[in-house]
This record gives structure tokens, C-alpha cells and sequence, in this order.
């Protein structure tokens, strides 16, 4: 199957509509697709709404996440699974498409490994969360996706795992695009964000690096700024899972997807 | 295919813990099952917590239901594709049951028309309300249901449907699977509630109507109170739909589903 992976990011200024009318023009082409969403603007602004702190963690290496207690977990299902993922779903319907969404607990779609202790720096100390439902992903039911894709169905995910016990975990949507991908063995995974793609001299936009090939994605890994390390790391582990090709490009224009698919944006290749 | 289609309440005091300890024993057995939620107290719960005030509309007919305009759509939303379908989902999963959830939006599950002018009577005075988001069912996607279940899944639907615009809309529970049971063709429809069946002299649990034939059924709606008035209407629809059997049985005991299927509640026959 000629399949296509596509990420979008659930922060704000991402332009869903733009991506909606991209799919449905590939969806009306016959190229069978999945779309993987964040989450993280939608939970951010109902665990405000609910009076549940919003807090930050940052990793020894310089990663920041967000922190996941039991009451943010419970704001981050509601917004993944609930709001992002049907306003999604309902976009994508209104353009025709058939939408199904799907979060990572429906048939063991994304499995993952809860973080039991994380280590954080807080005013440059270390210390230990205990209380996180973040997952390192372990394993994709790929057949169920297939199962979809097979009768037509566009799979719509949201970036929520399921435990070792059955629980929900946050887990990082990029990642889990990639992990989707692989497992699909996909032709493309175009990852698409408010940026035109890996930028050697960040924020300074001329300074977009066309195209990284596997061998050279630690230097890629230097080059990358915050979120962006997460997204290299996506395209680093889907090239090694077997992906034809990744694309990081600009979801701020017109056709965002097809663009990326005619290499615009930096293109990583085996 | 000998099928169960199974409605929980959405109510506090339902025991979803022995309603899924029970449908992993059917499961086990190789019983097909779909399980249809409801979603009111998490939905009014996300709502107080949010800030959003939460209303009920009487129709002039008597009916009660949720006064769902934009900012409670969202909550509604964000609970039952969300929170409470996600609960359900990792409860199931933690019994080994395939369990996925769907919500109406998804793949066109459960469409619905918008009730773009409800009658509501306040303080004895009928007034029009034309900001709800509930609907009439219309329709189910009855393949996207026999597609996962032919594949050995186990769907649990939410209760929120597709307009003729994609948008979300509120519908009920005991409708939507009852209109699922008769698209399906399902043998049997068990609605489980905190009540042990339709009472001929609410609430005297002793006065349980042990079986109501399809012809009486308009007797058996004077006799319900309240919410059971929907459940006897789903029953009614469900039968003139096809399906084999309704029970009313009782959700607050161990095995609510068996008990049901061996008959304890009210049993309602074509």
C-alpha cells in the first residue's frame, strides 16, 4: 500500500483547516492515509478552564514535556480523545472524507511503557517525578489500522497510549507518528509544523536544510531547537523502521501535505 | 451472527466494574458485543468544573434532557468520546477484552438531524430554543460495527452523533442503541439502569412488570416515570426494528449482563 503518515501539531497557529482540505484532495486521489494529532493546546486550555495546574517538566537533556499527574491526565484524555480528536474527525467528514478517530487505548493501538520515575531539573536541581503518566511507546496493533485502511476508513489518531495496566499515557505525538508509520511500513510521513522545516540557524528561516540523509542526523540532532529535537528523533526512528522518506514541512500554508510531499520543507532519506 | 448489544448508564451508582467483569466473560465465551455508554455525570461533572452552567430542558411531553448549547457541547464532547469512553475502553482492556471505542462522529456511526427549534416549558410557559445541539437519530454505519466485530473487536460506542453539517450533536444513549441493535440485527438488547426493570408502581421494586409484549407497550409507557420513559421507547424501536429481544435489567447487581440475558428485569418480546 502507497501509504501516506501525516502529523500535525496540536499547538496553536497550526492551520487544521488547511490540512483538512490537503487530505481530502488526496483522499478523493485514491492515496490511503493516517493522520496522527498533538493535543497539547486543547489540553492546555481545558486544564486551565478546570483549574488543574499546567505545569512543565525538563529532562536533564534538555527535553521539555509536560507534566502529567492523574488530574492533568484526565484533561489531556478529555482534550486528545474528546475535543481535538473529533473536531478533527468532524472536519474531515465535512470535506467527505470517512474519519474514524482513534486514540491509542482503542485495540491496543499505540502500547507504551509508563515512566515510573523521570528525572527533572527545577532551578537547576534534579529531581524525581513519581506521580507522571508519560509512556515510552512500545508497540503499534497495526492491523487494526490496516483493517480500516482496507474498507476505506481514514484513521484519525490522538496521542494517548495504553499502560502495561490498561492505563492512558501521554505520549509524544511525533513519536508516535513515526512509530505508526513504520509499522505500516509507509511510504512517507510528512510531519508538519508552524515552521518550513529544520532550520541550520534557528529562527532565521532562509537557513533551511534541504534534505538529511540517515548517516548525517546527529548533526541534524545539533542543529534542532526545542520541540523540533522530538520531531528529527520521529524521523531518525521511522527512516530505521523501514519509512520510504519523512518530510518536516510548514503547516502554515495552502496544501500543506502535498507540499511536503513534493519535497518541500526538509526531507529525510534514508 | 448472534449478537448483544449492550446500553450502561452514564448515571452515578452504575457498577461499570461488574458490567465489565461481565462482558469479558461473554467475550471469553465468543459472544459478539457492542456496548453503547451513556455520558451525563461526566459531562455535567466536566462542566461544573469548567465553569459552564448546567441546564435541563423539559419538553411539553414531559421528557427531560441536557440543554446543549455551544459551550456544553464541548464539555459533552470532551466527557463522552473522552473521558467516560475511554474509562470503559481501559477497563475492558485490563480484562483482556479488544475493546474500541467510537463516538457517532467517527466513520458516521450514529448521524442524527440537529433540532434546530426545541419547545421547552419553564416556570409553566413554553418558550423555543434554537441554540441546542441535540439530535434526532437518523441513521447508523451498521458496517463499520460488523467490520470490527468480524474481527474479533469489542466497539463501545458514545453517545454523540454526526449532523448534516459534521457537527457533534447530543443524542441519547438508550435511542442510539436501540437504533444500533436494529441495524445490526442484533438477538438481543440489554439496557442496564439503577432501577430493576419498569416498575408498575414506581418505585416499589417489588411491583417489577416481568414481560411486556410489543402490542401492550403503550401501557407499559404510562406506567414508566422519568428517564425509564426513553428506555420502554428504545425497547419499542428496537423491536419494530427486528431485534429479538429488549431487557430492562438491573445494573447495580454482579453479572448485570447474564442476569439480563436469563430474563430477571423486563423482558420486552415482539
Amino acid at each position: 500500500m502507497d501509504l501516506t503518515v501525516i502529523k500535525i501539531s496540536g499547538s496553536e497557529g497550526s492551520d487544521i483547516d488547511a490540512v483538512c482540505d490537503d487530505l481530502a484532495e488526496l483522499n478523493r486521489e485514491g492515496r490511503p492515509t493516517v493522520l496522527v494529532h498533538g493535543a497539547s493546546a486543547a489540553a492546555t486550555d481545558l486544564a486551565r478552564r478546570a483549574g488543574v495546574p499546567v505545569r512543565m517538566i525538563t529532562s536533564p537533556g534538555g527535553h521539555s514535556s509536560r507534566y502529567t499527574d492523574p488530574a492533568t491526565l484526565e484533561m489531556y484524555v478529555a482534550a486528545a480523545a474528546g475535543l481535538m480528536n473529533k473536531e478533527i474527525v468532524g472536519r474531515l467528514q465535512a470535506r467527505g472524507v470517512q474519519a474514524v478517530g482513534l486514540s491509542g487505548m482503542d485495540g491496543r493501538l499505540l502500547q507504551a511503557q509508563r515512566k515510573r520515575a523521570i528525572r527533572a531539573v527545577e532551578n537547576g536541581r534534579q529531581r524525581i517525578i513519581r506521580d507522571d503518566y508519560s509512556g515510552r511507546l512500545t508497540g503499534v496493533n497495526h492491523e487494526l489500522l490496516l483493517l480500516l485502511l482496507t474498507a476505506g476508513y481514514v484513521p484519525v489518531v490522538a496521542p494517548l497510549a495504553i499502560g502495561a495496566e490498561a492505563e492512558p499515557l501521554n505520549v509524544d505525538g511525533d513519536r508516535a507518528a513515526a512509530m505508526i508509520a513504520a509499522a505500516l511500513q509507509a511510504d512517507v510521513l510528512v510531519i508538519l509544523a508552524n515552521v518550513p522545516g529544520l532550520l541550520a540557524d534557528f529562527p532565521d528561516e532562509s537557513s533551511l536544510v534541504g534534505c538529511v540523509r540517515l548517516g548525517e542526523i546527529e548533526r541534524a540532532m545539533d542543529l534542532a531547537q526545542g520541540r523540533m529535537k522530538r520531531k528529527v528523533l520521529a524521523a531518525q526512528e521511522a527512516l530505521s523502521g523501514g519509512v520510504g522518506r519523512v518530510v518536516l514541512a510548514d503547516a502554515r500554508r495552502t496544501a500543506p501535505i502535498r507540499a511536503g510531499l513534493a519535497g518541500q520543507g526538509t526531507l529525510f532519506i534514508p
